[in-house]
């Protein structure tokens, strides 16, 4: 019998054609066509893990999965023929042997996330695919010393998507950066993981609280309240992006 | 009557969905999307006046057009009604009023175009669409030098798409700028004007002899040699962007 390996995969896509990372029912998912484009290779009925879901129309610079195989093709090799099988929007930066304990998603220690915006008042066609397009004027003091306050361990139920059914709401956040440069803002945020929808709903309220329809004390209250109806707007999925997942 | 206007347009397209800027029987272009909503907010039947031709599938950050109206419709709502009937790959950045003798193309003095080109091994679908893959090594310091000796009035014959038919191929470049930015590489350039194809026939032949194919002699005969067959292959027309047209 031959040896499994476990693969680890980085792979970047372009989410807007997909319903996010997870296989779904009749919908083009990046889980489904890595999984055919695994098979095709290896000839096995392999299923690659993911890092995470990630939502419809997100993107990704370097998405984490791996897989099991007895198949004996180098890393190397196996970038170049899965690249020739995904589709160009869907892209397999590099691949390695990993031990057999190594797992896309339990192993992850943090992840990063980028959610970009356009402030101006034309959206540019070359941005419109990974820019949400808010043209109002906003405080970036504000929102930056808010950016700041989500650092820490704390309680993100009111950033929760409803209905997301999690029992433990706490989650760690590393960093959280916000950047102006000229007309594009830029949020990076790196935590130990995220509840549904919860960096889309930082997003949305942070913009509230830029533009002066949430004062700071009502912000400052939203960890203890566990409220998603007082927090802000869910920001849309095609400005966020996973850049990195650390192990 | 009401006096004529002359509108003078600033536009941004991402070129991959149309045959090029000006209008052609069957195809989509830009001159006809920016045509018929002109003709939806004016009601009349005018068209556009472009700074000049693009290739298929070329992009444009700043490009100019102009047209006459009779329309009292104010500039900036101008720019809200036409940017709310195209499509979201063609945007007007601007509008405003310019003498009636200002004409897109024959009253430019120079355009700036940039060329991009990604030398990774794996493309990164976010640059897909505006960048060249080309992942062999080159030789930087040749390919600069020989950027420079594009500046300069010339006879660019040899980097003219054959067929063009033109019988003045001399043209004058005022700037030829190639800068690296990690696994990036961007030519940019200005000129008073530019052959069918110059600049794609440009960027092959510099990527020609940064990779060693075409010698440094060779290269600096083409000017004199007036031979299309000599200079290096034609690069697509999708890292090829419009920055500016100056009057």
């Amino acid at each position: 019998m031959k040896p499994l390996r476990n693969i680890r995969l980085v792979l970047a896509f372009d989410g807007t054609s997909y319903h996010g990372w997870q296989i779904q029912k009749n919908q083009e998912t990046v889980q489904g066509e890595l999984r055919e484009a695994i098979r095709e290779i290896t000839g096995e009925p392999t299923c690659p893990v993911g890092s995470g879901r990630t939502d419809a129309g997100t993107h990704a610079r370097g998405y984490v999965a791996s897989f099991a195989t007895v198949s004996t093709i180098a890393a190397p090799n196996l970038v170049r023929a899965l690249n020739s099988r995904l589709p160009p929007d869907i892209r397999i930066l590099s691949a390695r042997e990993v031990p057999a304990d190594f797992h896309a998603r339990r192993s992850a220690r943090s992840k990063v996330y980028r959610y970009q915006i356009y402030r101006g008042t034309v959206m540019p066609p070359h941005l419109a695919r990974e820019f949400f397009h808010y043209p109002y004027p906003v405080q970036m003091e504000r929102m930056e010393q808010a950016a700041a306050l989500f650092v820490g361990p704390h309680d993100f139920a009111s950033f929760a998507a409803k209905g997301g059914g999690r029992k433990n709401t706490v989650r760690h956040i590393y960093g959280c950066r916000l950047k102006s440069t000229g007309r594009r803002l830029a949020l990076t945020v790196e935590g130990n993981g995220f509840l549904h929808h919860m960096i889309r709903n930082m997003i949305g309220t942070l913009l509230e609280l830029g533009r002066g329809q949430m004062t700071m004390p009502a912000f400052e209250a939203l960890f203890d309240r566990r409220d998603r109806t007082q927090a802000g707007f869910t920001a849309p999925a095609h400005g966020l992006i996973l850049l990195k997942v650390r192990y």
